[in-house]
């Protein structure tokens, strides 16, 4: 295959002429296919519908140190889903809070909170007159906008194939004690699938940041949703690391089950130190009087403990996996050897990251768009849907049925090409 | 009976020696009862546990539009739990945003937001000199402890049978523009068990607040609470009272159905204009992708509309009645004409509230606990727990089985006579 690159002007206009016409048959198709979030399938959800039989009116309801869960109390959860929590998320279920259906809910209100109390004693934030952080690029869409949100200014970090760019991240928190925080998705990150390695981790965990109340927000999304089991990403444990650098308190992790059970009605859990722990419980517990314990039982008695998640995923993996491959396959036999794009092919996550030709992004989402396929918007997987080089484009191949992810992947190579070629005869 | 003001010196020595003797016995027995929270008994909750087969694998988990209750989505709740909520709450359901399991954390988040963010374009509350709130008293302690969290300065406002003192209210709030908010418990007050009367709800609905970001916080959190059926408490609908008085935005109305299936496990709700509404949704899009669905569906098929829910608060009712009953017998027979205690009797609610003679109510609650039965501590229904007068206790009955209430409801009496007679004897 011939790279774009090295094509005379005349071949890339007879090309672009020949692509134009098969875009406009598509799009007279008048489809409508979404590859936007990452959502599972319902094929996925299914896999999880006998959980709803787990507890039923002849239940006991009562957790395993006998506290009846249909009542008030236990603000931090019950010990059997610390317990079940903490084995996904790497953490002793000493150190885990399980909170409601969401770790973005978590995240936020860590935020919140931090902007209003402080951290620890330190001063709220609101009360500065500059919070930063530090956001990894590309990255998680919602992390920036609830940054944007409390008015924290972002600082981009690029990522590397080892995770985010530790020399800079080094010197930045070293140097900015306006630098309280940064967003990790250290495992599969959301969008490139990329897994930090140990050096990354340690790295982390050794940080010497100019502000006592600098925290690592780890938000472990996918830490079991592994594509292939037998080659699973193996992430190392940052709390543990933490805690050997003398650094215990530096790291949130954060997790979920939203898409190991039901994404809005799974549960959600924060692993800490505990030092960390008892000074957010302090808050917690003006906030409510306690998170769903019958959802946290529903949840213990169906998967039972670590192996039972692990054998639910893997099910998972035998839905997503193909759909995976099917849009990989269409990348790499439409566009390789093209020198119009760039992928990395994920081994777990939810998302395949695309970088266009710079310049490019924008105008390839839109022109999927114009023929019925939508598109996380471009600029998204950055800070202020900012992407300096408007080059990212994050493709999230989850919902869609497998028919349906064929036409919508065809349909997007065929949106890059022709906006390359637009590109690519502009700068002649 | 004497009143014991009326007594000798000497009577009340006597009595005091019999009444000690009366109290050793029963300390001696070692009891352990708890008449502090407001929590729902077993056998109430025996009453929902149909609720958890109503989905099971085999239902088809989509809500009345179609939307997979399984999935991401839905920021504000499906249609048919909107309408379910605004039934309970007096409101239309295009006026209604189903939250998570807990009323009270949509009351913290909806301060937390005003403290980083103000109200519809207001200054952040963070961002001015001082914050104040009206709090009419005896109230909740929840409510009073989220203001000391965020640092907003407390102002009582005695309740009358009618509702909170709104001459008081009135002036106060026109003329200090620091007053951001007010708790109401309008109906079967916590603890008083006291229904707002027409005229306070619309003098409520006129205020005329110096500040354009003053909100009315309408927990009403026992709407659907009646002890008796037949002689129900009728509440004025604060929401339309507002909007005819050119005041739509002033009023958040939350409920939940914490005390009506499962504390904990229930859905919970905001009720106010479309324009409030809008503002809070911009952030809550940021806060979470949206609330547990499933628990919606599950609570919509269970009670199906507002006659379901009365059907089974009705159940509720006849096995609370009888322990409220109970009490109250024993606070009549025991205290009444002594002229050292009054209360009221309530008509629904999950409250008694005692007034004792000025400065005893600590003592009160001190002896009781000693003799084995926990109280909510004195002091407790005022901000900051600081009772000026030291005299209102908050008895809740629902929790002990009605064997253990009737012991308590004696060791409380007791408890009561003993310290009222010290305090007697000291003045004298």
């Amino acid at each position: 295959m011939k790279s774009y690159n090295e094509m005379t002007t005349e071949e890339l206009m007879a090309l672009k002429e020949q692509l134009t016409s098969e875009y406009e048959d598509v799009k007279a198709k008048g489809l409508s296919l979404d590859m936007s979030r990452g959502k599972p399938a319902a094929t996925q959800l299914d896999l999880a519908m006998d959980m709803l039989d787990v507890l039923t009116s002849s239940s006991i309801l009562k957790s395993e140190n006998g506290t009846d869960c249909r009542n008030y109390g236990v603000l931090d959860g019950i010990p059997e889903a610390k317990e079940l929590m903490g084995a996904m998320m790497d953490a002793p279920a000493d150190q885990v809070i399980i909170y409601g259906n969401s770790s973005l809910n978590i995240m936020y209100d860590t935020i919140s909170r931090s902007m209003t109390h402080g951290v620890m004693g330190s001063t709220p934030w609101m009360k500065l007159p500059e919070v930063k952080w530090l956001c990894p690029v590309p990255g998680y869409d919602r992390h920036f906008a609830i940054c944007e949100h409390f008015g924290i200014e972002m600082i981009n970090v690029p990522m590397t194939e080892d995770g985010p760019d530790m020399d800079l991240v080094e010197k930045l928190v070293s140097e900015d004690d306006a630098i309280k925080g940064i967003w990790c998705v250290p495992m599969y990150s959301n969008p490139q699938g990329i897994t930090y390695s140990d050096e990354t981790v340690r790295r982390f965990a050794n940080l010497k940041p100019a502000a006592s109340d600098f925290r690592i927000f780890w938000d472990n999304a996918y830490c079991i949703h592994h594509l292939y089991f037998d080659e699973k990403a193996v992430l190392l444990d940052i709390l543990k690391e933490c805690e050997k650098a003398g650094n215990p308190d530096m790291v949130y992790k954060f997790g979920s089950t939203s898409k190991v059970s039901f994404p809005g009605s799974g549960i959600a859990a924060l692993a800490s130190s505990k030092a960390n722990l008892e000074y957010i419980k302090k808050q917690l517990t003006l906030q409510t009087i306690g998170h769903d314990k019958i959802n946290q039982l529903r949840h213990v008695r169906y998967f039972k403990n670590y192996d039972g998640l692990m054998e639910h995923m893997k099910k998972q993996a035998d839905i997503m996996r193909p759909k995976f491959e099917a849009v990989l396959d269409v990348l790499d036999k439409e566009l390789g050897g093209l020198g119009i794009g760039s992928w990395i092919a994920p081994k777990g996550g939810y998302f395949i990251s695309f970088d266009a030709l710079p310049g490019c992004a924008k105008a390839i989402v839109a022109k999927a768009k114009e023929a019925g396929v939508v598109m996380t918007g471009a600029g998204a997987t950055y800070p202020y849907k900012k992407d300096p080089s408007d080059s990212n484009i994050r493709i999230a191949p989850t919902f869609p049925t497998p028919e349906d992810l064929a036409v919508a992947a065809e349909i997007f190579v065929l949106s890059v090409k022709l906006v390359s070629i637009d590109k690519l005869l502009e700068s002649r």
